[in-house]
């Protein structure tokens, strides 16, 4: 028994033990570093690669082209390459993407709405250990 | 600027750019593989070690050590050590860890619900390119 929670029964079923178990690596990419801010952006609106490598800042070429290859091999982003010349490159969420997009917002706005009471937390922690 | 999203104005201000930047270790604890199992068990009730091993499955003492001890300095699990003989330790959230716990549940249950939608993708992108 893996899960015993009778809401979620689906969990225990996809969680195979394994450490490339379907299920973790899902959600290891929307809340990889990169992957949680691109989901994010791209919740406003479509945008060209070097657009969003700006909107993002601080992110390599190459680790947004690997964000975004496996958001879109996932079925979450949707690639769009128009035929035009100099090419032409947009990206943008899939029905899928907008809603895996939503919960990772909401998880990742609670994590730094709360960053000060669990700093708080750590510091009382480690006082009590020294 | 790292999110322009302007209803999501914490998030740029807390991701700083860092490996270690405090928002995303949080991030990381909660959706850890056993972070995400030690949350979503404890939204039912409180757990003694044993039996919360039990209730995951495969996961080791040394591991279910760290998970817990990671998101009891977080100030998302609360440890009662009761001064009894034999000793007996329980384990549950506090309200912190509830709302984290929440989050987890909905993004993870999300990814199992979705996981079939996932795997066709991903047949599909593989296939385009072979």
């Amino acid at each position: 028994m893996a899960v015993s929670n009778q809401s979620q029964p689906t969990l225990a079923r996809y969680d195979t033990g394994e450490a490339q178990c379907p299920y973790r690596l899902v959600l290891e990419h929307v809340t990889s570093r990169w992957g949680v801010l691109v989901l994010i952006e791209l919740l406003d609106r479509s945008y060209r690669f070097s657009e969003l490598r700006r909107a993002i800042g601080r992110v390599s070429e190459k680790m947004l082209t690997q964000t975004l290859q496996t958001l879109e091999r996932d079925g979450l982003v949707h690639r769009d390459a128009k035929p035009v010349i100099p090419p032409r490159v947009d990206y943008s969420l899939t029905d899928l993407g907008r809603e895996a997009a939503e919960q990772v917002r909401a998880l990742a706005t609670w994590t730094t709405e709360r960053m000060e009471d669990v700093e708080k937390a750590r510091r009382a922690y480690d006082e009590a250990r020294t």
